[in-house]
């Protein structure tokens, strides 16, 4: 019966209100992952992002377009009309919109009227994903899209996939700047015992936040450990820096090599994944995910192994979170407390800082 | 990024206000159709109207009784007793019920306690479908009812079916008065790309809205074209009177003719759809129909023909409001603004008629 | 029309409001089955009691754990973890919890910090059943447990069995107060015609409640007319104790013999049930039953028939009392209205006992 008396609870409670979770409104002003590159075709995809329903196509140009996805005549899904000349089409009464939004005929009515119209979105498509900006349109700033060189390089081998989240994108954050979960969430697939207990470095900064660990030596799972080679026990180095990026992006680096071979003869193999997280509703997040790595290149089965060893490991995060969020749902408020620990320091930072970017966008 | 400007936005939300629509309270004095006659049988029958549960069921004389489904003992739905001697037999505790709702036997006791008793509803059968008034006993009133000869008439050949709508009756009526809707939602079954365009005479009176439209000349759909022999390019007539006759009946009168042959030596087909709505819960609603024809009577084949191409249609409808509904209910209040045009005059003042006749009933 | 007048279903709305129902918290200060105790083994167990989540194991001793199931460190379920050693280990990050809820390990960190926890509930195993104290543990006192020795005697031949009840718990032990039932929720199964108009007897206490109802002479249902040899028309006596014995626990005694016997000649034969309901939410309910005879001691085909044949007509209490769920929350408060009958008067009481009891406990 060692529930913390209730100062102790109070506390932590307090602690947790400084922090974004599932109740923090959506941060608009930021670039999200709207779709892979190839998702959007010259056909309508419906999608909803941040809350909002959205309708996306790509012109005969090749252009990205994203629309609100409601006539505002009479409420119908555009994503339900067709897409015509580079316009959709409602599936209602016909009204016909252009890629900017405005309404451009009423099929009933000699003339249009003015002032009709629907919210277009700023996109940028950047190697294999589109980026969105839902916030203000006069905010929207190339410059705020962290890089991603790698993602575009063909120095590396990428794969790519999609995972559909049943919980909150703050918490996917919080997931992937604390691997200390590896050992046990992932116990079955890329995590190891050492894992959760090797030293590591925080970094916190004003947006950026990350996790460095050197787990050396350390045995390396199948997924990593066939394409390398690095198969023995205890061979093989595993230098990780898993960082916040922006609100769309986390990205986790990480180089292999052979403890046993002198330093200066040793071959380094690298991987990156580019894990971006989108909110779809307060309570459901896309995952989008790239992968890449900067050996066996030109290896299909490699990519293939690798792949899909790694899309078991994201899936337990995935059912994990969904877990997490069922239980933060059904818990009665005052019951409600979660504690942090020492390696939590990052992802708290990170959540403070969601938090703080929300107020500031919306301080009411 | 042609989203209207705020005021614009308002200005249409606050010309939204002044309509009904699926968070207006249900209009409880009115005839509505709670069933068509042939499934009110000797068995007990539960339905949800107006947002109240029902059951009904036919005496061994042939008179129809609605009452309310819930045992005023201890809530246990009547609709899951037993009907015997024309009364109902609670399935809990064996509580029996006249037709007039009245607890006429308590099992466990010699005498029936006094006041213990369940509403009944007036009903009145006519034709192909029971109607019911809901509101006010005193003011349920038959000359209410919308004449409809035609449906009970031996010069028309009928059909009839029903729909389940996931959405709100209010947005049916919508959808029935503004027919512009056909040449896109209908591309595929019954609409022609030269209905939205065609000239159209509109009828707004206090309680009566109307939609006349002369397509002449016309190329008919097959569902028309095939039974009427009008299978020609451009050859024929479509006049077509669309009205808005009550709460609970919207009426679709079409005569087709062929163009070619001088005016008065045209036969004249004529159709007519009674589309007969009810609200199940405020977005959902009960959709009875009743299609006729005054030609080729006594034509099974040809009556399965029309039948079968119009409920392609009608589910075409269905599948569109329900569509609709959902964006509704997903967009956020800020976010959600609709504007009118021209040929959706009936349709505004039908809303506005509604949403008037709500407010009339219950003031507060 | 005979929907009583307002005056009178305000006076039916005032009578239900003195009495506990499905918006009642839960009294918290009392005993509540768990589990079977066959359920409870060494490895976790997830279940929802008063509303609550809990995770339950077996010690390696045999001692039952009961624990919240949220890590109080980033609230995944602690059933979704691992069972080592009598502790858990958290399937997300690791940490470990010992049986009294102490946080013994943060594998990420050298210490465990001070004052994690998650609050541990007492309980106690008997026979067959795991109790559950969740209210105040310093109140929980074993005196409190209705005495249930015929549960754990070798001269009563028991089976067991659980449903799962979609609707309050007071409901169910209303209906267990109130057999007047049985002629028509279970016509089918083992209900009479009679039972309703038999004469019985109320005990209505201070937290005890029982209805006597002696059908004699009667004609048994197969489910007992068999084991009993008391087949022949009329030919049997039907002796009836039905006990609200706490909130946990409501029990069934009945007694059969042969009327046409002299009464110093009449073999007896009992059986009893144990009904008891765990609320699960505040519409659902966990329905633990134990049922016991004393003769035909050793026949497993008598205990097989007599469970099979028990548990059809338990089946039709759950499916009853779920219809009524449904009514009772799909109807407009304004016209949620019940009257009691005189066979009511135990049940009556028995609810304001329980709303009585919840407002004691929480009194604002």
């Amino acid at each position: 019966m060692t529930r913390p008396l209730p100062a102790v609870i109070a506390a932590a409670q307090n602690a947790s209100d400084r922090m974004a979770d599932r109740h923090t409104p959506f941060v608009m002003n930021d670039w999200y992952v709207a779709a892979f590159a190839e998702e959007i075709k010259e056909e309508l995809l419906g999608r909803t992002l941040l809350g909002r329903q959205l309708v996306f196509y790509r012109t005969s140009t090749g252009q990205v377009v994203a629309l609100e996805d409601r006539c505002p005549h009479r409420s119908m899904p555009l994503s339900a009309g067709t897409l015509t000349q580079d316009t959709i089409v409602c599936g209602y009464h016909g009204l016909r919109f252009n890629a900017e939004g405005d309404c451009i005929e009423v099929p009933s009515q000699a003339n249009c009227p003015k002032n009709v119209g629907i919210r277009s979105y700023r996109t940028h498509e950047r190697g294999a994903v589109v980026w969105i900006w839902m916030g203000e349109a006069e905010l929207a700033d190339l410059s705020k899209l962290p890089p991603q060189d790698w993602m575009e390089s063909g120095e590396w081998e990428r794969s790519q996939g999609y995972l559909s989240l049943q919980g909150s994108y703050v918490r996917l954050h919080e997931n992937l700047l604390d691997l200390t979960h590896l050992s046990f969430l992932h116990a079955k697939s890329f995590g190891t015992p050492d894992y959760a207990k090797a030293a590591f470095e925080s970094v916190i900064g004003d947006g950026q936040f990350a996790l460095l660990r050197n787990v050396v030596p350390t045995t390396l799972p199948p997924v990593w450990a066939i394409p390398t080679g690095l198969t023995g026990q205890g061979q093989a180095a595993r230098i990780v820096r898993s960082e916040f990026r922006s609100l769309g992006l986390h990205e986790v680096s990480v180089t292999f090599y052979d403890c046993n071979l002198p330093e200066n003869e040793r071959p380094q193999f690298r991987i990156r994944t580019a894990h971006m997280p989108t909110p779809e509703t307060a309570t459901s997040t896309h995952y989008f995910i790239v992968h890449g790595r900067d050996f066996a290149l030109g290896n299909p089965e490699t990519t293939r192994f690798m792949h899909d060893q790694l899309f078991v490991a994201f899936q337990e995060d995935v059912d994990g979170l969904a877990l997490q969020e069922q239980a933060l749902a059904s818990t009665p408020p005052e019951d409600l407390y979660e504690f942090s620990v020492v390696a939590d320091a990052p992802a708290v930072a990170m959540r403070r800082y969601v938090l703080a970017r929300q107020r500031q966008e919306a301080p009411d």
